[in-house]
């Protein structure tokens, strides 16, 4: 029988020992675990990073896919530790609410906390949960212990808000959600936001950022505009993109995330 | 039985949920596909590159390995998708050249688009096909599918031109295919290109980039030469490389993919 | 019954295919070959940085691991190719002493010299063993043969020094061994040296780097101080750390690998 996937999600990069460590102890305490990267290069300590890109990537995993996600600014201190079951997962971290973008996505079930010793290792360093409790937690997880043995349950867990576009006369008021490593710009705003204001494909948009005020024709591919120019799009997260064909719109809009972004009609 | 392998390479990079998604496609359709990275570092949009690490990497995979490759500056537009089978392998991936030189090595069996609906994701972006078509379709591969139930076969699908050295008298003038992160200059020259102007190992020849002339031993091993010094060699690729023995040979000669270089004997 | 793992670890970026080759060759000779990375990103030709992270992964992986590690610079020169048999785990790399931070921990019991051709690529190139060598190596191992037919016993192999810190009156002169990738700066001090000198979590001490005197307060997680503040603390390395919370001390202190650190007690 095949035993769960694991995915690990990390802001360590990819030089230090320190997601192979994880991965070691995953692997002495449950041998045939299989174990797919999501992502170790977020943004150090950037918590909604980590859990925009978890929240984009987990829905494609298949059921009973086991998350370990550790962007931990508060390794140490008074900070939990949980083990979220959703309707369709489990998830595995720090409660900064890195884990629960992509939990509510699925529905939450129940969270617990990880206080029981049994399923960390024999000696919990301060500064390095994520092999010390963690990787152990979602072996013996994959191995089929129940959630209930890894400590209480819990409902006071810290869920990160991320804001919905507001809707004005004629306009939006998003802000950037993510910028891909091509340099698409990917903000918080959706096709039925963008319909309230009746901007369908096909059709051109204003947008602003910063001072400055951009006219956009709305596609569906990015190889739709000539090669370096811009335009916008769905994208495959489901939010409106800002792209340049070939190009970078983060560099040539001088964007960053968190930053508001404008969207008028052109009618 | 072990199902085949799968490799993977794209210009996404590690940053983004992109090679993630692609996995978890898979993992979803063929729970114990086993799948290895070749690169996800590919230059953007370089499609010639990715050919070149693709046909580099692939010989030394296992019969009947199945390769995805993603660079797809026309995701979306008209360029189709293809399946293509050869003497030992499949290639997916867009039909824009990036398969055709690993293909071509292996000799090409049959070339089919990928077209039918019932291998791909329901809903099908028009922004990341590695996700919602590539992915989907190794995995059914994987699965023990046959290429023909993919779609209709075709026959003129893009071939990308490598240069092949052009032999004058007493020299040869080539171009530099490749830039290994070690700084290592790996042109289109082999061997028996070499043997033709006369040189072997244990001789010493000029190497011309740019306007600058440069007299260069030819060895067999980097550490041949001194620490920092220059020496050509038969690289791993089979080509003639330009390296420096704990060095970059890219930095020294300041020279780019693409450029001349011109190969003269010391006789 | 499931196959060792295999480890790999190297300076060879992950741009380039040769990481890739060498999975190739491992899972075409053992197809059930279970391949772990620990680290690609390895300083290019820096053996002592990679002595360093392949010991701190290595004893988290089970007993039997075969852990195959490549930073070469005298890859094709008379520097020997080893298979290191330890009390828990078998290392398969140059002889420059990349293996033997790792292997000493674990108790070295044979260490044989790679020369049988059977157990090699059919032909070997002078410029990449990780792939012609060492990857057939640590598969032929996965899948049984005995070390003592890969070559014969040597006992003059490399072992790389890495100095212990120098106890002075009431200091301590130590080095900095690695600096991860948050910036923290891992020196060559354990728990053991600092209480030689007095000092214990909680207390503060003066830490020397270049001309500066700095004084920190010693804690236990990164989280203790405010943001942006340094502590020091003992690591998951077992080592001192110089650390900045959310911060990076490597940037702050503008310290290298190699560089002395003094601590002085505050008594």
């Amino acid at each position: 029988m095949t035993t769960p996937l694991i995915t690990m999600l990390s802001d360590f990069g990819l030089k230090d020992p320190y997601v192979a460590e994880m991965k070691a102890v995953m692997l002495s305490i449950s041998p045939n675990a299989r174990i797919v990267d999501i992502s170790h290069q977020i943004e150090k300590f950037n918590v909604r990073m980590g859990a925009f890109v978890l929240a984009s990537a987990a829905p494609y995993f298949p059921e009973g896919t086991i998350h370990v996600a550790v962007v931990d600014p508060g390794v140490g201190t008074e900070r939990r530790a949980l083990l979220v079951q959703t309707k369709r997962a489990v998830y595995i971290g720090p409660d900064n609410g890195v884990l629960m973008l992509a939990a509510n996505k699925d529905r939450i079930s129940r969270v617990h906390t990880l206080t029981n010793p049994k399923f960390m290792l024999p000696k919990v360093s301060s500064t390095f949960h994520g092999r010390d409790i963690f990787a152990p937690v979602a072996a013996y997880l994959a191995n089929g212990s129940l959630p209930k043995h890894f400590g209480p349950e819990i409902r006071n867990y810290i869920v990160p808000s991320f804001a919905r576009p507001e809707l004005q006369v004629q306009s939006l008021v998003g802000e950037v959600l993510y910028i891909d490593d091509f340099g698409n710009v990917i903000t918080n705003v959706t096709n039925a936001d963008l319909r309230k204001i009746g901007i369908r494909e096909g059709k051109s948009l204003f947008i602003r950022i910063g001072r400055k005020s951009h006219h956009v024709n709305m596609g569906i591919a990015y190889g739709e505009a000539a090669p370096k120019s811009v335009l916008a799009l769905i994208g495959s997260h489901g939010f409106l993109e800002i792209a340049v064909n070939q190009g970078s719109a983060s560099e040539r809009f001088k964007v960053n995330i968190g930053e508001a972004v404008i969207i008028e009609s052109t009618r």
